[in-house]
């Protein structure tokens, strides 16, 4: 474990009750930073920033030491966890919020530590974009900056994600995200507006749809694409973490490789893809605990083989 | 031109109304038939079974003559050519129908010649599945018959569609059409159910997110997939005729190589694919007029490299 394999992550720890048309769970483990961190320890080592309440789970905390990811600056607040409540409908595609409560993370500080301000790779998981500026502000010089964000941070905090997003090297957010905050339904149109606003690299997830990634490295003249695919599922139990988890494994090869050239970059999100269709075929992490190095590469494989094509020998002309 | 590069297809010519944010037509040539027979064109000769009215211009017979397109069996009926009237709104996703004219169209009867009736490869555009079968019923043998539906169909003539689905190898359907009439919102589920009904390719369209191909040739036990993207592109002018120009170009290839192996069909996914991004970037068949095969080629080299991801060396384990 060299220094700059180090992925730091700062994101919500939460106990949600899900119930989909599979089954429903009540005050099981989730959050961003713990999906993040379960799927990117299958790479690096990972630290978490976050807080928790009185009445989380030490077993879920020894779970996550036990798994060698550090919680160390897990901060455990006086009061309750931060609770969602969410539901899916038969097609799985949209969350329905049944409710939220912020309680400990209303007032949730992130501190780091002096190792973890060190760490070369940061992830800003979706949680108010003034306190990622904040995080980004206390860490010494790390390699790359990611961050995820939602529709409402857009709607409500566009500025204040404006300046926090001018020192983001790679944004990761979903289709209608990325629309929203490039304000136009062409997704390229939308894209080319945001990195004029910082990030080199713009990770659109589409959910079963796979991935598109756009960068524009060249002084944003030309944008390049890669596009994935994702692993078609025929049993989806719950859809919650499917973002963070594709988020931890990306970062975390991305680390463990210790490169962002573009092969490692393309690799890195096809194992976020992988390691996302292993997390949504159970609910919470239950899967993401199982899946092993050797079950993700025979996904790689399998979707290397479902998007394989030949050239046309000669051409068509 | 050898007997078995013969495609035939059977379906709607029209004169399109179109609106979209880009500007509008009147009177445009248009039609399931019209953007298949263009695009197949590309690749192999193409015979079309259809109807206009008096009202059709001659210019637009002639087009598709001057293009190699066989219209001996484009019959010249009394009154009026098949209107189609339609507005796109901003993000092009959603034809809204304003007005439709069955006019000469309501009383179609496709009438085949001889030769017509040998072609080896069958293209059963979206009209009602009772005609669909009539057209089969008529062929002597041919080598792959394919078929379109929608929404419509699935719902008002199911149990005709089914019948004609029989008989029927590949069926070409957008995503929600595959849903609907495989009856799951999982689109493997769904896949798995119209295996049943008979088709034993299913080219599920999705438009910006490219196509994903379903194949069960081994007893319907399991099922293998190519999952292709779509050409980014920056500006759509009209989308109207993307999923037919596909099927011309897919079906085109097929025929031109004579063969239905599984890396033919991959090359002529993504040939549809390239196609009709071309389409899509003018009004009408405006571009498809315009697009040579040096410009196909481009394109197709393009999704190659924008999908195109490196094994990981050694595995993961």
């Amino acid at each position: 474990m060299t220094a700059n394999q180090n992925v730091l992550v700062v994101g919500s720890v939460a106990l949600d009750g899900i119930e989909t048309p599979f089954g429903r769970r009540n005050s099981s483990l989730g959050g961003s930073a713990v999906y993040f961190s379960w799927a990117c320890s299958l790479f690096a080592p990972v630290s978490v920033v976050g807080v928790v309440g009185e009445d989380f789970p030490k077993s879920y905390i020894s779970d996550m030491d036990k798994r060698g990811i550090d919680t160390a600056s897990l901060e455990i607040a006086q009061g309750r966890t931060f609770r969602w409540e969410g539901k899916y409908e038969y097609d799985l595609n949209v969350a329905h919020t049944l409710k939220t409560e912020l309680n400990v993370f209303q007032d949730f500080k992130p501190k780091l530590t002096q190792i973890q301000k060190n760490a070369e790779y940061l992830f800003l998981a979706n949680i108010d974009p003034e306190l990622q500026l904040e995080v980004v502000n206390e860490m010494n010089s790390p390699r790359i900056i990611a961050l995820d964000t939602m529709n409402f941070w857009i709607e409500n905090k566009r500025k204040e994600l404006l300046q926090t997003l001018k020192k983001v090297d790679y944004l990761l957010v979903n289709d209608a995200e990325a629309r929203q905050l490039g304000e136009s339904p062409n997704l390229i149109k939308a894209c080319n507006k945001i990195f004029r606003m910082g990030p080199k690299i713009i990770v659109v997830k589409q959910g079963e749809y796979g991935v598109t990634v756009f960068f524009s490295e060249d002084n944003r003249k030309k944008i390049e694409v890669f596009t994935a695919p994702s692993v078609p599922l025929e049993s989806v139990m719950d859809p919650t973490g499917a973002g963070d988890s594709f988020a931890g494994a990306f970062m975390g090869y991305i680390a463990s490789r210790g490169s962002i050239e573009n092969s490692v970059l393309r690799q890195a999100v096809i194992l976020g893809s992988v390691v996302a269709s292993f997390t949504v075929e159970g609910f919470s992490i239950d899967m993401l605990k199982k899946t092993s190095r050797e079950d993700i590469d025979k996904r790689f494989k399998y979707l290397k083989k479902i998007s394989h094509f030949e050239s046309i020998k000669d051409g068509l002309i």
